[in-house]
């Protein structure tokens, strides 16, 4: 691998680390997809989509609980399965009527997304100079378990539970940069989030945003364009690629 | 990926666990080669195949103080690098005298292992039917390292940081399975080492024996062939793969 270095950077890039809900997957119409069915066998009148958003929804509070530490550190999977109960709740249904085997099937739809049309193609080539990982606030089982579904093609796969932090608490940042070894300034996030790129940057990453604006469906306003000076901004990773010069 | 069920097994295997240094790749002339230029350029009289065994005979002493609780969990890179300044000491050299650069990079041989002939063709037709991943107690930086230089096709790497534990103790199985979200029984491990087999069973993993018979040079005596009755037992993962009919 060349060394790719930033202009005026002392460090050069070693690793691109990944956002995966939204900037990897998306999670909207998966999730959408694999709720369907359910909703429909319970009778529950909700379109798939706006279920997705409504679960969803619990995800950034949820995660919030820990972050403050008013509870211990929980896997991502216990979260979205907590959600889910939540919002079936908030729909009228009563989860304790639905048999665990069933509930814990439709909370696996998180590792069931698929890609975005440029990301596999996008990753294979990027992987080619650069170590590529997820950053992500999921498991490892989960993003293992979508990873060899839709074939994206990780050097590793650290999930939050390796470094017992959520984004954007810096140390999701630094202890995933010293997992792999390397020095926070040898890592560049990947995101298509504004807040997960100011984190990464304060905790000493270099950034690169790629919006993806169908992430919340065709009617989004947020995180449609950079919000600062990202060191690159790219329409898509087949774009990041090119920058890149692979 | 089709289910592949052992005769009488309740639970399908869904992962292969791999031991790594060893049973994936050859540490002995790895590190030999990297140690040889360093051994010349210090003027120190022991063949480098030599160095590499004595270097190596400190690793289970070395992760034995983690394992009795005598110390905390440290990762397997500062333990290779104690046990290098022991080794050179033990030569006759004054490891205080070298730059720490350089005692680096020589540490970081254990990052550029060869694999075997058969390890990538193998585990690459492994991988279209099971979740593969090292189950070593090498840290994730080493193991990735390792990985993207050799081609290893891994799906996930869990260094020993994931389960905080050092084989062969049952946490290090345990919680590795735990952390693809699998029953240790759904796990197999592939290893040219009857004691960490052992260990495994005892955890409750699946194991296949593949023998290594010049993993310690050309006068190797022990582990030439299965000591128990291992669920498999192939000559090298091409034959593994042909078991599982990929």
């Amino acid at each position: 691998m060349d060394e790719f270095r930033l202009p005026g950077a002392a460090t050069p890039i070693r690793a691109l680390l990944f956002d995966t809900f939204g900037t990897v997957v998306d999670w909207r119409s998966g999730v959408a997809r694999e709720a369907a069915p359910f909703l429909a066998r319970h009778g529950l009148a909700v379109e798939p989509h706006t279920f997705a958003d409504a679960w969803r929804a619990r995800y950034q509070p949820a995660m919030a609980a820990v972050r403050d530490g008013r509870r211990p550190f929980i896997l991502l999977d216990a979260l979205h399965r907590e959600n889910l109960e939540e919002t079936l709740r908030a729909y009228g249904a009563d989860p304790a009527s639905v048999p665990d085997a069933e509930l814990d099937a439709l909370n696996h739809a998180w590792h069931r997304l698929d890609p975005w049309p440029d990301s596999v193609p996008g990753l294979t080539r990027l992987r080619t100079r650069f170590i590529i990982a997820p950053l992500s606030n999921g498991n490892i089982a989960l993003l293992l378990n979508m990873a060899k579904r839709a074939g994206l093609p990780w050097d590793a796969i650290l999930g939050a539970e390796v470094s017992r932090a959520y984004k954007p608490q810096p140390e999701a940042y630094r202890r995933t940069a010293a997992s792999l070894g390397l020095a926070p300034a040898a890592c560049m996030l990947v995101a298509a989030h504004n807040d997960d790129l100011r984190a990464a940057r304060r905790a000493g990453l270099a950034t690169a945003f790629v919006p993806r604006p169908h992430e919340h469906g065709p009617a989004q306003t947020r995180d449609l364009a950079a919000e600062d000076d990202w060191e690159i901004v790219a329409p898509d990773f087949l774009a990041l690629a090119d920058h890149f010069g692979v």
